[in-house]
């Protein structure tokens, strides 16, 4: 029976990246769909869940991606209402790599230095990424704080992560060299999320910071958001802070966004978010 | 030498359902395509007759779905006049099921009770299942009356039925308990064929019928279209009635459907359609 | 490591010829994307060089299609653009098969006649075969006149040949019998690569020659550009002169298509475009 798997995106071009993870995690064949939203996902979903027998769900499974964080979401919650009982698949969400991405990110900073009751800083962090790596630092125990240039953006991205996960993250504006300064007051982590080719944070903020033992940015196009930062830092110390780039994060999401499709493989029954991924990826990469 | 299935969709979304389906009939890749019509398939049916050499045309098959069947009747003899002496592969027109699930419905029936010289009716038959299964019902012998809630909606489809397939099925209209009465009144067997949610026979005439011998319902949502039905009813008796439901229909359509895929593939020159299709849901239910 | 065909096709259709070929000639999985264009290329090039080992880079390519080939040579460019160090796969460019069969047709001419030095004629050549089958003609060492039934189209044709691939080819308008004779004056080999259904070249005049001594004809649906040719011609003389017709080439098309792409996959770094095309043609006929 060949394993297939679903891939919705929100995006009109559905992503060539997902689909090749997904065949290399082990799919035999990728449905892959654009343009999918919560009103035309009722067919979709039939497909998946009315087609094989119950002991053969297992061989079915459907990734929602696409780069609008909050259209996957409420794909994801439509798909969801419309399982019941035996007829479900496994379901992940990974918009934009977000879940994946930030997996990677959290489990690497997080064994750079222990999360639960540490400060945690998430820079320009209201994009998927950013708001997945708040929701998981939040989740492992630590204070976060996310930032924007604009305030009102930074609430409401925290408000939307309470309303989902239940966790408090405080928003902060931060749109100068002051602004950045007050946001990582205190912090022992911080984690760059924000778009190619801006600079966040200088050298000379955090090398002047006494709190931070940990500094992390996804980017993989220079400039990268933190100054000093290379992408290809898997730890390397600089005044006794770990830098972390977006190649080093973009090896172990790739591990994790591959063995989540494996898995899901294994049973007919799982969901991966932001929780289920982070755990993978602390195990890959310890 | 990979089997490769065209799906051609005259949706917009080509159906997933029926990708499933075609993987689990021995389908290596499905090459699904939406929005498919007679101005634009012929770049698609060349792609399918001039690739291979003669001996591995047998590898490369045409599955026809959407829901709308007069589009998809259309684009089937458009296919069709495309091909010349070897330059064929195999062809199947399953809009929305409509082959695969009729032809479950009668064989299941037909099993039931002997269709020939029988009176049967198709409530609410106006769609592409219930034409199909007017037509098969038909060709067992049997006298077919059709309904619907107007009578003209009705006339149009057994016209199109008797200009497609030369026979003749009689058009009723049935909008309330006394036209539905009237329209099974002597019938041996009668199927439900309507939308989801709409009750169309009620228990107290059904029961209440002498001639009666078997009754289908398709639905697979409730309410169901035939009230008292089950849809996990698989023949069960009722006052000497056997009930059959949407999910024991499902299964065998489902057998029937990856069968027929799987013998697409044995030649290249294959047609299924309404006879091929009952002739081998009749063969797998025995 | 499956091997996976990236197909963008700047039509809305991405063709299903190709992905056929793609298929026999060892993809394990095509990702056919069809409107693809320099403007929405970059994810679709982000997938394929982000998202696999150095190692296993090879184990994806991509493949240019197209009706338009203005457009896929843009689009071709641009895809390189992004290429980067090792960050890169290899690459065809075959918008409506315009090099595979331009290359099958140059081979087949070039084993019946030498090229190097020799007069030669693409007729009706402003198409994406007839361009391309000038250019191979003119690096084969050929004095080349491309013809058109309006001289502008003609001189563009060459202008865009001149400036991609540095070779001259002489522009001249045929839209008669008299044009065409003096477009053939002189010439050892001619190539009809017209529309289908126009004669282009009347026996009259091509048996009336006394230079030449290969003559082809790409059409491989009746009437021919050229008459008296038949479209399985593979060699067959008349007057002394081989003639070549669309099947003959088609069977050396297709076998050079798809050992392109099996090619493909032996390393990350190929570019497959009119040169190497025709020079895996040649070594296949040989």
């Amino acid at each position: 029976m060949k394993k297939l798997l679903f891939h919705l995106d929100t995006d009109a071009q559905p992503s060539a990246f997902d689909q090749v993870v997904a065949y290399d995690g082990g799919a035999d064949a990728v449905l892959a769909y654009g343009g999918v939203a919560a009103d035309n996902c009722f067919p979709l979903v039939e497909g998946a869940i009315f087609t094989r027998a119950p002991k053969n769900k297992r061989y079915t499974a459907i990734l929602i991606g696409g780069s609008d964080l909050a259209q996957a979401e409420a794909l994801m919650e439509t798909v969801k209402s419309q399982f019941f009982e035996g007829f479900r698949v496994s379901l992940m969400l990974d918009a934009n790599g977000c879940n994946t991405t930030a997996a990677a990110a959290v489990a690497m900073l997080g064994a750079a230095h222990p999360l639960k009751g540490a400060s945690a800083t998430v820079l320009a962090g209201t994009g998927p990424v950013g708001q997945r790596a708040a929701v998981m630092l939040a989740q492992s125990g630590a204070r976060v704080r996310l930032t924007s240039r604009k305030l009102d953006r930074a609430q409401q991205a925290c408000e939307g992560i309470s309303e989902r996960y239940g966790v408090a993250v405080e928003p902060m504006a931060a749109s100068d060299a002051a602004g950045t300064a007050a946001a990582i007051e205190g912090a022992a982590v911080v984690l760059a999320t924000g778009q190619a080719g801006v600079q966040l944070l200088s050298a000379e903020i955090w090398q002047a910071s006494s709190s931070l033992r940990a500094v992390g940015d996804v980017g993989t196009c220079p400039p990268l958001g933190v100054e000093g930062m290379d992408m290809t830092d898997g730890g390397r110390e600089v005044d006794g802070i770990s830098l972390f780039g977006g190649l080093a994060f973009g090896a172990l999401k790739l591990r994790a966004h591959r063995e989540a499709i494996s898995r899901m493989f294994e049973s007919n029954d799982q969901v991966w978010d932001a929780e289920e991924t982070l755990a993978l990826a602390r195990e890959l990469y310890d």
